[in-house]
């Protein structure tokens, strides 16, 4: 049914109806089914008092840039009558990070705020690589700790439990975690940038590559190599703690253990896999990391985590967290569900 | 309650927070009002068969100037990484006649399609102008001649009265009548853009002065600047058809008649406002056009008309007619509408 409707370029018999790689046009039945799921998560969002925010599409790059100083130049750029650079968001956490800080600057925390619109990302990965999106997420504000994340993981397995999936699982680690290891551990800055490349695609034989590389003792070397294969119930969290003698390790396993035990009170504790080698690519993110999955498609459904130092930035100093739903892919799951039966 | 939520640079205490002129950011409160505007409208089109379609924001430039060769250049532009000029759309009806000609290709006329999208325009009417907007509209695609713009307009009335709308009115006229009386008369293509830009502008004074400058005879220019003054009920067709002695005005006033028979039988020909001299901006428009209106605003909620040549550009030849609303304006009118009592 999708693959019917997915256009690319090449499709076009000329280039007088062509559309630019990375975008599809959505034709009236699969938008019924996108529009139905994405009410149901607005519906689950705003019941929990997550009150629906839309900014502009166009952001001026200078204030894009603060929220992400890596990512900002990978974006469709283009320009004001004065001159200064627009470019259209990639995201809509950084946004939301600025209208907090400005129209919510007195306002008593926590602020709950979701959202549903289209972000664009111009990817190198290649020409199949979706660039234009729908995302549906929510932003609790001004909630230190695991309360918060327990809160916005809960929410989001609802959600998607309303959006009619059934088999969904939201991957939570530290994104702070290897980068605090391998600082701990002496490893200069500018080394870092590899191995956590190597993380984020899940390259571990890579990986082992890029630590042995890095001159490490011996017991060093096996935790950086060893931790991210540590996935699973909260089982792993003992397991790395039986490991990691203390330090950064010690410290971020008692927040995940902590997280745990409140998802346990939600009720969705066996709705999440700890993933002590899960790193998100956006630079900021300060503490625990989510990823969402559904065994029935092998893509990604979303993510999130926690990002304290952000709205700071925005002028108003908030520690938050968020989780941000591609709708197509949550569709493309619910069906590929369905089809398993 | 709009003006709080109304944001523009000069607002921002510093350039981190700014936003670009004409854009807003959309807090809860109002989110939801538009939400549930939106939400009926959609389900008014959706009932009466009109299934909605999404587009790329992005589309290549000459994609969207074989549309409207016009105001292409007006647009936000950027690049593709062959070098290609993308652009951001300025409305649906150019995408959409482009998804008819492709993925509709040989579907059986007619075709009925509607859209809920935001769509950009940087105006130079000054920096207050919105440039970024939310549009619900529809298409309605195969069906030439007054019975498909009775469809339409008769469609839309009733969307709005779903969106609790109690005093709104559509304006209909002949987009190509002027420009017809202008040719018949041997006025040249080059001087018609300044009579119709003082037409559009609604600035009759103005309109008046260009006319006198044609230098053509007492009869004819006592025409093009009477027409424009005539506007109310199926009486001004009678009174015009009594003035102009044949040629396009009398095809067009045949035309107009037949819709007014027509919209009488869908029970709306009291909500409809003849308006000889309305010309649409859009150099797309054919014949018939609309304009929205509510007497609680003094701005325009919408507008479309009848486009015949438009997607034979993109390869299918199909006649076909449309109208767009702004949901935003439609949120103030009927605001202004409670205010009013």
């Amino acid at each position: 049914m999708t693959e019917q409707h997915r256009s690319v370029a090449g499709d076009a018999a000329t280039s007088r109806t062509a559309i630019p790689p990375g975008t599809r046009d959505v034709l009236p039945e699969e938008m019924a089914e996108l529009r139905a799921i994405g009410d149901r998560m607005r519906e689950a969002f705003e019941g929990a008092g997550y009150g629906e925010i839309h900014t502009p599409a166009l952001e001026y790059e200078d204030v894009l840039r603060l929220g992400d100083a890596s990512a900002a130049g990978a974006r469709y750029r283009t320009f004001d009558e004065q001159g200064a650079v627009l470019a259209l968001r990639s995201d809509m956490t950084i946004p939301i990070a600025r209208v907090v800080a400005t129209r919510y600057a007195n306002a008593e925390p926590p602020l709950r705020f979701s959202y549903h619109s289209r972000a664009w990302r111009a990817s190198d990965r290649g020409v199949g690589e979706p660039r234009e999106f729908l995302q549906a997420g929510v932003e609790l504000i001004g909630v230190p700790g695991p309360e918060a994340e327990a809160e916005v993981v809960a929410l989001i397995v609802a959600a998607l439990d309303e959006a009619g999936l059934r088999r969904h699982r939201i991957g939570v680690g530290d994104g702070a975690l290897y980068r605090s290891l391998l600082a701990s551990f002496g490893v200069a800055d500018e080394a870092h940038l590899p191995v956590l490349e190597s993380l984020s695609r899940r390259d571990l034989v890579g990986l082992e590559g890029q630590v042995d590389r890095l001159g490490l003792g011996q017991a060093d070397r096996d935790l950086l190599v060893r931790l991210p294969q540590l996935r699973g119930g909260p089982e792993v969290l003992e397991r790395a703690a039986s490991e990691a003698a203390g330090g950064p390790t010690r410290a971020a396993l008692e927040d995940l253990l902590a997280l745990h035990e409140l998802l346990a009170g939600h009720g969705v504790a066996e709705r999440v896999i700890f993933d002590l080698g899960l790193v998100r690519e956006l630079g900021y993110y300060t503490g625990s990391v989510f990823e969402v999955y559904d065994p029935a498609v092998g893509f990604t459904l979303g993510g999130g985590g926690r990002y304290d130092d952000l709205i700071g930035r925005f002028g108003r100093d908030l520690p938050a967290c968020g989780l941000a739903l591609d709708v197509q892919r949550v569709h493309l799951a619910q069906a590929a569900e369905e089809a398993l039966g």
